[in-house]
């Protein structure tokens, strides 16, 4: 999400003001005992960034920059500290996914694979449906930004393959259009709950669980966790949501059609398209044999990027261009110097030990399960799923440890959490405000929808999910 | 330098191949002694990537990618240090520069300073040659690419003011435009040489001289290493220039009618241009104060950045689209962290070792010279200023301080040798090959010239530098 809409000017200074505010307010506020200034400073910083995320007054980068510049520029840290987070692997796991993403987007593979799933799997609505949490499925572990591959790649096909069926936002939105619309954009946060790489924010909750409760949660313990109820959730969500809005349209052959014409005019497999899905293999090879290896997600990330880069797949000039990957670079080296910073100056360790009385006397998986729901539902206040977890998950996961929480659990939650709770509002993150825009659904009736979503997953994560994690040991 | 021009596969695949050659000849030839085998190693693909900076199979960014991700692959070294570079202040002190730079060019703040001294000094072909060299001394200091102050800000004026004056490439270059584009040229190097902002790979230097002269080479330091002589420089070009290649024509008051022109149509000061005036003007005070506040020069120029940003003066979304950040962010902290581990790993020390020897018994201040002299001409062995400084800028101030060379002269004389040599031939630098690409000059006159500006350059820091930096009591 890069460059918001000019947003005037008085409106502008009063969200500026309001988030200076809240720094301000608690930087001279008397400090809790057990917590040193600068600790408190760091706390005030980054809660005026967090602030600043939910009202943006600017994107996420520079509010993130400000905040660092500000802690340097008071003595509160050097400033070699708060750039650390810029030279961390998980970053650069991170744009090297972006990187790869962008060779999917321009390479045409991501167009062709969901282009694939529709001619074949496009005879019926429903179909369409599984199309679609298809073509989710098999772009989230390389296309690390939900919204370039919900709104980037799969938006444009989904809103296309609505209009050849003749359901358009103002006529004919129940034909088809509104229950494709849902279907792709819930499927979008199912798949970003499932891998590390689905999301970019999520490598924030990869390493709070490394700093907090000493876990190394990697790319295939992610896609571990997510595996059987990511899978189950996709392939329940487009029968749960016809039977929420269920469309008029039965027969959608009509989009079949066109779905093939558009596959005919892309032609036969480029070069680039060879090559991209080829490191696509490699990547979901080289991170499932981690124990073979022992290259961490980062570096095999790396190398498929130097791959694109060797074969002359992908241009470095479309690189730097790609300004997705630096937008979250700067956030998010930002954010996790800043993380790193509360920690080390014991700010979570003060939090932890002040939440952890109401936690005390629960067992550890009641723990569990009690932070897990407030954690998604508290989604509802925020406006935003990287927000959220940059002003929660770490508080959270320290909570758990100090509460006995089981460890694995406690990420195996969280790390789905943080992205499924983006179903409560049609704001949520990039892809969800896209597919809200696309006008099918009115805000009310996604706000109602999204509710009982939320429950489906419950039921989902909570139920088969527990069950699942129970047998991998994580409980 | 982003996305050299498509080369030919075959030619493409040939100079690959040369630079694996060179990494891997180097790691399995027999390492001498006193040289482990990760060192060893680390100089392996060190020096592959340096080949490649010469031989451009790729450009740098993916080069330095590449030899980042073959250290962490093969266990040469752990990923999170060759990501530190990443981290590192010099690294964000050049990206901050470049989104300033940014700013000053998308303002028009540049345009309008180039035009401004060119409708007051331009009576003369000389006058011109002044407003040029002004020019770039005021942009110096805050556009850290002089590929993008010279060819992006300066070489469109240059060649529109040649136009105006009736000088073409191949009709009258000798009219005007021939001097126009020699001074300019010269000019940019110059002020590339003046500022640790004034050129990206400066960054480079100043961090070796930390490394290896134990020397905090500082913003302040470096512009007064070269005010003196860097001053004089901009004096005497455009006089030498013109006994070298005499304009036929002296009065160009058309040119300075045409940038009145130019002027009226770009209207009054927006606030945009006032408010980056403004940040330009707070950076120098900042920079030349430190002793008084004590912050760095990184620290300096993510203040004016974030000062771009909060006045809404420059946009987040031009941030993460100014590619030539991150560019050089990519292979200036890639070198960065390769150079640490060429120290840390006693490579350049095994180095220096074995230089030593060859400058012993040689006065101090004589080695220094000798050294600076190598440098200097070693650059017609090179494609590009950064390759060149890559290279050697370490390894030479180690040997100097081996031999006891005086340290701040030994660094004065390198800053300002690692841009002022890039006169030698047409492909230089990026400005160098965007002027001569303007075709005034053909290749063989520009060597030739370019030849005679060295010795030029030699009378000025060689004769008034060192008493210059006598006085500054550097040796």
């Amino acid at each position: 999400m890069v460059g918001a809409s000019p947003i005037q000017s008085r409106e502008y200074a009063t969200r500026l003001a309001s988030c200076v505010l809240v720094g301000v307010a608690l930087w001279f506020s008397p400090r809790p005992i057990g917590i040193d200034a600068s600790g408190w400073q760091v706390l005030a910083v980054f809660s005026a960034v967090i602030a600043s995320f939910l009202l943006r007054p600017l994107p996420m980068g520079p509010a993130t920059l400000i905040g660092l510049v500000v802690l340097a520029a008071t003595g509160t840290l050097p400033l070699a500290t708060v750039l650390a987070g810029y030279g961390k692997p998980v970053v650069w796991l991170v744009v090297a996914a972006f990187l790869i993403a962008g060779a999917v987007k321009t390479s045409g593979l991501g167009r062709r694979i969901a282009l694939t799933l529709v001619a074949t799997l496009g005879r019926s609505t429903i179909g369409l449906g599984y199309a679609f949490c298809g073509s989710e499925l098999l772009l989230g572990p390389v296309v690390p930004s939900n919204t370039a591959r919900g709104g980037g790649i799969m938006s444009p096909i989904v809103s296309s393959v609505a209009t050849a069926l003749d359901s358009h936002p103002r006529k004919g939105a129940q034909r088809a259009g509104e229950y494709l619309v849902l279907v792709a954009a819930h499927a979008n946060l199912i798949t970003a709950a499932m891998f590390l790489t689905g999301m970019a924010a999520n490598a924030l909750v990869s390493e709070a669980a490394s700093k907090h409760l000493g876990i190394e949660f990697t790319w295939l313990d992610w896609a571990l966790a997510g595996s059987v109820p990511g899978l189950a959730g996709l392939l329940l969500l487009p029968l749960f949501l016809r039977w929420l809005a269920k469309p008029e349209l039965v027969d959608t052959r009509a989009a079949q059609t066109t779905a093939r014409a558009s596959l005919r005019a892309l032609g036969a497999w480029s070069g680039a398209q060879k090559v991209t899905a080829f490191v696509f293999v490699l990547l979901i090879a080289l991170w499932t044999t981690n124990f073979l290896h022992g290259m961490g997600s980062a570096l095999v990330a790396l190398i498929g990027v130097c791959v694109l880069f060797l074969s002359r797949t992908y241009q470095w000039r479309d690189a730097v261009r790609e300004s997705g990957a630096w937008d979250t670079l700067a956030w998010l080296g930002g954010l996790l110097s800043m993380a790193e910073a509360l920690r080390d100056e014991g700010v979570v360790e003060w939090f932890r030990d002040g939440m952890a009385a109401n936690v005390s006397g629960m067992g550890g998986v009641t723990v569990a399960i009690v932070l897990a729901l407030i954690y998604f539902y508290s989604m509802y206040g925020f406006s935003m799923l990287t927000g959220h977890i940059a002003a929660l998950a770490a508080a959270f996961f320290s909570v758990a440890a100090a509460a006995g929480a089981p460890p694995y659990l406690m990420v195996a939650l969280l790390a789905a959490f943080s992205n499924l709770c983006g179903c409560v509002t049609n704001y949520s993150t990039g892809p969800v405000v896209i597919y809200f825009g696309l006008g099918y659904i009115p805000a009310a009736r996604w706000f109602r929808i999204g509710f009982l979503v939320s429950l489906f997953h419950m039921v989902i994560w909570l139920g088969l999910g527990l069950v699942w994690w129970k047998v991998l040991g994580w409980w």
